[in-house]
């Protein structure tokens, strides 16, 4: 036991390591294209398409203006994650003090020590800082990556679609890598460090290891909720003026909003994405810890079966470095068409490698059988233990890694234009506007189906097999690909701005249409990348919410939905997302506000704008988006920071269960359905746009009747897909987590039952 | 107690005869305006205005060209209805045949025998008959004289506002007296008649009349579902091919579709609006006597006790009949500010009377102290008993009456047009409709806060005060003043019928206006209808849901959040009302899309058609939507009917809890957001239209870019607040109503835990 401990101990950090690595290599492979002009012959891999092209419009001022262009986004970026982090500061700081304060002021009960408490509350604290700088370093660096590529692919555009997806992809690479490795490896260290303070006591130091989670969750927040905002103020208050008062096309250089436009798809798509996906993984390794801390794996301190969810990650790191390279080197797209299906496979690859090397860490890591603590069946009984073999686990990881595959290729199904469902909606744009987003509506419900019965199985497989370390596990198997799910949902981005690049530099319309068809396979994989993501909140939230129960003390007989508190809880907590979602749509409407001001501001103030002789001033609308966005999340992040404990401290610990519950299969729903009806109105749009089939000519192109009614869905679909429905995991992942932090501090107030209940003597 | 209850015994039908004696009287006076041109003189409330307008357009042509618009809308309702009838009738055969087969097949067990489950069978077939002619009954009478008032309400309308006003609300009465009278009285039988067969067996006597509320309930899936189908295919249809291909006036008599579309507002507003709150009248009834009967009530034989939840309902139906002389006697609403304010009166005083009543029947019927069966907190043992005073009962209807209210009130707040969330919808069109689209979801998501935290509260005192008990009893309080409710509601689609009459018999601009503002009232009062029977829907799914937990003898710890199978259930029960509105909203596209090619193959074929020479052939219109929208429900009803019993036949009695929990959970917020959402974007078009202040006159009037952007969200609104929304009520009754029924069928089945379980051996 003592050798495999050692070689796990070992094996961790080097996957991780392997992980930094890649993420170097496939940078240096980024970086050889460089952003001069005639430079690039030798380094094509389609040299004769390039050549042909080349003499078309190789210039060197088209490629120095979109290096002028990138650094102009790349500021921009830098300017919000600068104000943004001040935000996270003040915030970290806050949060810091409160987590520290409330948990050092649980009363110790049982064998517990004040001592005891005073430290869960500096380590979780600790913990807590480790998680957010982990998620921002992460999304900092992915944003750095990110609008360093997004040039060198429009760049290499111009040699055809090969090259340009090569770019595109590898630096969405670079993003998954880091972000998979350094979520890893922080975690792993934290461990390590924490382990000479704790010793022996694993329960404490895992308990204390949960910090982590609401750390990178929290950083989720502001990624999410402040990017989304931002992405979707630029985007609308662009086009409002843009397209709607001035009639220019989009990406216009002229349009004072239209860097910030593509800061935003850095900030929303690829920071937001990016922290939001680190926050599942790191609270569903936290969760999948604090419940085998104190199963029989924990008390028998069998280190390599403790670490089996950390192994999971591990094993998946290499994987995704070998799926990669099918992309970029052995079967790579190499026309419009292929796109699409090279970043399917990538999935099915992913999954299907991690498949076996689930069960070898299975196998490998954890013993034949251990026991579980599950909710005891017998009232005033802490726990019943339940035995559990270690293929079960391989069940448990396996059903949550081809769920997600399946929810991924579903939601592949509902929301790209090679599809009959994206199609009919097109359709429908032949009799305006309403019909469009009546079938838009109907396509977003109807696509809750599979993805809802997926997670449902996931669930009922999981918790059968092992209760809520089932059900973390899947988590942790639908996460197990993180590398390259998220290098596909990177993609998209990069593809976006791009184009944006492209149009801004005066490149020609089939550059254009390259970019255009890159961005396309770019929506439908950012609405499978918003698949995975609310595939693995939803299990996730449930396994903190099963570590939350544990640790509050409540059973099963206290979480009944016949419980008047229960149910409350359950239809309150089914509201708020709702609540929530209201609250984004109305902060994206007000930012963008801002910046339609700003943006006619300038069209009136700055004499030659509008006839191209004079610059606009993007870094003023680079700061409108960032501050309003900024100071537009504080009322949705309110209200997801403050509902657990408002919930939690006045109505006590059940009522809080049924808030959890009903915020999670509640949210669920409002979430898949805002992404995939968003997703699918813009491709839509760009099915009507591309007119690649006698259906898709017969609706008339660009600037037809139905092509606008497309248009208003495209717009409609912005903050759905982009703020408000991912935003939504985010409030059941936090308040989950927060829920399990603080869950000492709620049982401890009035006996659990909550100062309400108590005044009124309920 | 003989003579109280022999009181009781009298006082029941007796307030029922009162009930139908009013509508008699109502009905009277709505008869004495005819549709004679010129002979209104003597009978005109408001004599100066009438005979001034009366010289301007009195004559006899128009008001006979009134009539005969009524017979053709009389004569399409009439076709819809026995068509319908015919489908009822088929799925009332089967049904009854699945009722009796499955209740009389289930193993007898402990003290019943095979007769009993026999007895059970047959009598639980017969209250299914009964409240299904019953509901049949009130929608096919509302029906009548909505269909008869129309015409007259325009016909008044030429003497100003007040006498048509009048005629509407007297005309909505009937409809709300005759369906509250109706269903008390008729239950009130079925029990009298069933006591002579039961005897002393009060449990299997009630239980028996569950049947009654699966009844009621199943007609309101034809009522809501298809009769909502219905009005938007009609409606949609016609304004697509009128209004966009042939630029002709809403409700211009050229168009084919026109009659349908009238017809529609009496079949789905009207009949469905009736059937769905008479379904929630009789399943909260159904449910509060099947828990009182094994109480100490039902056990001591206590009579007046058990009477309780017909004694509420008979005291409402005397109450309401007071509060409208209010409106039609002693302060009518006499211009277009009054109508929505002397609406609003009506739901206050209805509930400030109903208080005392329900205080007063608390205390008369119930003895100081009961006790009732409430879940178990000891495995094994089927139930705990809890001590409960008569005044419990007083607060648990009372908090159900004013929080119906207020959520009545919240409604009005947020889809009147007089106050600002409507109007800044109006605003956001300024930019264009997919702003609007964008603003009016936001306005529906918020309106989820209020109506939500007031059913959690009254679930909450509910249950805290009596359990199951006092949750259908808050019910009960919420349908206390259904006459009224009722009559607010009908009050609607009257008003919107005699505008469309208006406009087809071709009556002055300052008619048309009259009828509007009428309309846009009604608006507002279909949106607070539609608040109400979400409301009492959750509450009643929930005592119903109890009521079935009872049955299947699960106890708290088989409910909890934590089983796999709950939760699961949870989830997919979340999902299923999106799933349903994704079917609902492709149904109405479908059926309006049929209609679409009748009226184009009109306008094609018949010549003189659009010069107004011939005349359209309007029944054949009906017809297509009469089919249309009946074989469109299939789809949406199967899921409904069909979802309870897989669920509980492969996977048990538990998930099955889980699944009506979470479908009540999240299709309440779904539908209030619907509805709302909708409701506000009509309003906020008819803002527009009106400009009747200098924000709305700054908005550009009809014809302006605001406008269009204002119609495209009408458009998207009118089938999710018409079809989809309330469709969603009979979602979760009917699921919940039909899982009580055949509570003891999925009992029986693998011993509670599902056929697939089994076989898996879970």
């Amino acid at each position: 036991m003592a050798l495999a401990s050692a070689i796990i101990a070992g094996l961790i950090p080097a996957a991780a390591v392997i992980g930094l690595i890649f993420a170097a290599y496939l940078w240096r492979v980024v970086a050889k294209v460089q952003l001069v002009g005639g430079q690039n012959v030798v380094r094509s891999q389609n040299g004769r398409e390039y050549l042909l092209e080349e003499e078309q419009r190789g210039e060197e001022e088209v490629v120095a203006k979109a290096a002028e262009i990138q650094e102009a986004v790349q500021d921009g970026a830098y300017a919000f994650m600068m104000t943004e982090f001040k935000y996270m500061g003040a915030f970290g700081v806050v949060m810091s003090i409160i987590i520290f304060s409330l948990l050092s002021i649980v009363k110790p009960e049982g064998e517990r020590t004040k001592q005891d408490e005073m430290q869960n509350g500096i380590f979780s604290t600790v913990a807590f800082i480790v998680g957010a700088l982990t998620s921002v370093l992460s999304g900092y660096l992915g944003m750095v990556i990110a609008t360093y590529a997004n040039a060198r692919t429009t760049v290499e555009a111009r040699k055809g679609i090969a090259p340009a997806f090569a770019v595109a992809f590898r630096a969405g690479g670079v993003m998954g890598f880091v972000l998979a490795a350094l979520g890893l490896l922080n975690l792993y260290l934290t461990i390590v460090v924490f382990q000479r303070f704790y010793g022996d006591n694993w329960a404490g130091l895992f308990e204390a290891i949960t910090g982590y989670g609401l750390g990178g969750s929290s950083i989720a927040l502001f990624g999410r909720v402040g990017g989304g905002i931002y992405t979707k103020a630029a985007d609308v208050g662009a086009d409002l003026v843009g397209k709607v008062e001035k009639d220019i096309p989009e990406d216009d250089p002229r349009n004072p909003a239209v860097i910030a436009d593509n800061v935003g798809d850095n900030v929303g798509d690829i920071a937001g994405m990016g922290s939001d996906l680190f926050g599942s993984f790191a609270e569903s390794t936290c969760a999948a810890l604090v419940i085998s801390a104190v199963s029989s794996l924990g008390v028998d301190h069998d280190f390599a079966g403790i670490s089996f969810p950390l192994m999971i990650s591990a094993s998946g790191i290499v994987v995704c470095c070998l799926t990669t390279f099918v992309a970029t080197d052995i079967y790579p797209a190499r026309n419009a068409s292929q796109v699409e299906n090279t970043l399917k496979m990538q999935m099915i690859i992913s999954t299907v490698l991690m498949t076996p090397a689930a069960l070898l860490v299975a196998m490998m890591t954890l013993p034949p059988e251990f026991t579980l603590n599950v909710p005891s069946a017998t009232p005033g009984q802490a726990y019943d233990t339940k035995t559990v073999k270690n293929w079960y686990l391989f069940i448990t990881v396996a059903t949550g890694l081809w769920g997600g595959l399946l929810i991924g290729l579903q939601t592949e199904y509902f929301t790209s234009n090679r599809y009959q469902p994206v199609q009919d909606v097109a359709d429908s744009c032949r009799t305006g506007s309403a019909t469009n987003i009546i079938f838009g509506l109907a396509l977003g419900y109807k696509s809750c189906i599979i993805p809802t019965i997926v997670i449902a199985a996931a669930i009922f497989t999981g918790n059968s097999l092992a209760g809520m370390y089932g059900i973390a596990t899947a988590a942790l198997g639908m996460l197990g690909t993180l590398a390259t799910g998220l290098a596909i949902d990177a993609y998209g981005p990069i593809s976006d701005n791009a184009g944006g690049i492209a149009e801004m530099a005066g490149m020609g319309e089939d550059i254009r249409e390259r970019t255009d068809a890159l961005d396309a396979a770019g929506n439908t994989t950012a609405a499978i990348g918003k698949g995975f993501a609310i595939g693995s909140a939803a299990l996730v939230s449930l396994a903190l919410f099963g570590a939350y129960i544990t640790r509050v003390k409540i059973d099963l007989q206290e979480t009944s939905i016949l419980d008047p508190k229960v149910f409350a809880g359950l239809l309150i907590g089914a509201m708020l997302p709702y609540w929530f979602s209201a609250m984004t749509m109305k902060s994206v409407g007000k930012a963008a506000l801002a910046m339609v001001e700003e943006v006619r501001r300038q069209f009136n103030t700055i004499s030659g704008l509008m006839e191209g002789t004079a610059r606009p001033d993007y870094k003023a609308c680079v700061a409108i988006s960032t501050n309003a966005s900024l100071s537009e999340m504080i009322p949705p992040g309110a209200l997801v920071m403050l509902s657990p404990v408002v919930v939690g401290t006045l109505f006590g610990v059940q009522a809080l269960a049924g808030l959890l519950a009903g915020a999670l299969v509640s949210g669920v729903q409002l979430a898949v359905s805002m992404s995939n009806t968003g997703g699918a109105w813009d491709n839509a749009k760009k099915y009507i746009e591309a007119g690649n089939s006698e259906h898709a000519r017969d609706l008339g192109g660009k600037g037809s009747d139905p092509h606008k009614a497309a248009v208003t869905g495209d717009t409609v679909g912005d903050p759905l897909k982009d703020t408000s429905g991912p935003s939504l995991n985010i409030l059941i992942k936090l308040m989950a987590v927060e829920s399990l932090v603080f869950a000492p501090f709620f049982a401890n107030i009035a006996g659990g039952q909550g100062l309400f209940f108590q005044w009124f003597g309920l």
